[in-house]
């Protein structure tokens, strides 16, 4: 059997006061979510907790043995209130200081004159990860065991992605298609628990929008297995014509 | 000592696939949390979890055994996916089925010939729980103990809340102040955390932007106590006029 027939799963914690107050609205979920998704790893719980190193070390450590992979996002920057990165050790028990190669890397990346406290700071880390790297802003972040460190700010998460790539080995990839009907849920929760009942191994999810002066719902399939989702998909559109509900074109 | 002094928190728990397979944009933890915020009630962990019972029960019994409130959001809908009510009812082991009180209301609210199973399916939760009305779509949230149902559409979900702002005891009111620095983080770094350590049961928070062509740093700093902020953004302030750093004013 191929590796890519196999089920591959991971959790993001994101860490970060700033999320939990309300003061910033997340968006990395959404970009590691779609990113994982496109490797066939399917995202199964998200946490967010705040920048406490209790919080931090618990949640990774009950994660990290629970999924494939982990994915943290915030608190590697040079501020005190940055404390992943010794989160993290303490959750593996293991030695925290400074990455010789991140050193090297940060320093020739600001220029030693430049190099300051906070700057050696984004040094410090397990002495034993190895680094992800970032070309959008210099400070690396890092990976130790099946737990990879990420930073906060998206547009430079989004940046260190495609170097992760090749060390992710997804499984099957999750397909899905979308049908948008001119209806409210009511009117299909019968018809849609019937398709749902002969394909249990397919996702069929019912989302409500109201937009652009519709009201609709989208029925996205969501399944490995793309002959499945191809059959649900004319089992949800034939019913839908016969119960005369127009499907409406979006993207 | 009066309750307002109390320090009480919460746990939200978004549930659905939409939101972990990226599909979809939470902006739900942003609404909940300011709002509960502005009623001194601190959101400490948030967790997203898939439409799967399993993970629904093991996670509102392990948070709402350590948390004042817990908030959930979505699955109180018609369809086959909605099965927040049934697993809530399963995490209290308490009796599900018709809710009287939910059924008169959505019949009333539907008409009697217009009241079909999908919507028979929205009055079905546990029996016992106090109902969260709902001023956009009839539909009703639930409470049961310290848990808190809403649905998963935001516009829907934020018409719920002015209904609860009574139910909710909050704590003081955690207050925040923030400054924003034409800097980066590295140079600022050891001053901030001078401050941190002199005032340590203040939140400082350190958050770099970039945007509208400013390269800056917020530093926010938050506490129920408005004297030890004050204190706290004077001496911050202070040292950044030292090092000749210019405030950026911004909203």
């Amino acid at each position: 059997m191929k590796k890519a027939n196999k089920k591959v799963n991971a959790a993001i914690i994101i860490i970060g006061n700033e999320i939990l107050s309300g003061r910033t609205q997340d968006i990395n979920v959404l970009n590691l979510s779609r990113w994982l998704n496109s490797l066939g790893v399917k995202v199964e719980e998200v946490r967010i907790v705040p920048d406490n190193e209790v919080a931090i070390v618990h949640t990774v450590n009950f994660l990290r043995k629970r999924f494939n992979y982990i994915f943290t996002t915030g608190g590697i920057g040079p501020t005190h209130d940055d404390i992943t990165s010794k989160s993290i050790a303490k959750a593996f028990n293991i030695k925290y200081g400074t990455h010789e190669a991140a050193y090297k890397l940060l320093e020739n990346y600001y220029g030693y004159k430049n190099f300051n406290y906070g700057r050696k700071k984004m040094a410090m880390m397990p002495k034993k990860a190895s680094l992800i790297l970032n070309p959008s802003s210099g400070a690396p972040g890092f990976i130790v065991d099946n737990v990879y460190c990420l930073p906060g700010v998206p547009s430079i998460l989004k940046s260190m992605l495609g170097g992760l790539k090749n060390k992710i080995k997804g499984g099957k990839k999750i397909l899905s298609r979308t049908i948008n009907a001119q209806t409210v849920e009511s009117e299909i929760a019968i018809a849609l628990k019937k398709v749902q009942d002969k394909f249990k191994k397919v996702d069929i999810g019912s989302y409500p929008f109201f937009r652009l002066g519709n009201i609709g719902v989208s029925i996205v399939i969501r399944s490995s297995d793309k002959k499945k989702i191809d059959g649900c998909y004319n089992q949800v559109v034939s019913f839908l014509k016969k119960k005369k509900i127009n499907l409406i074109e979006k993207k």
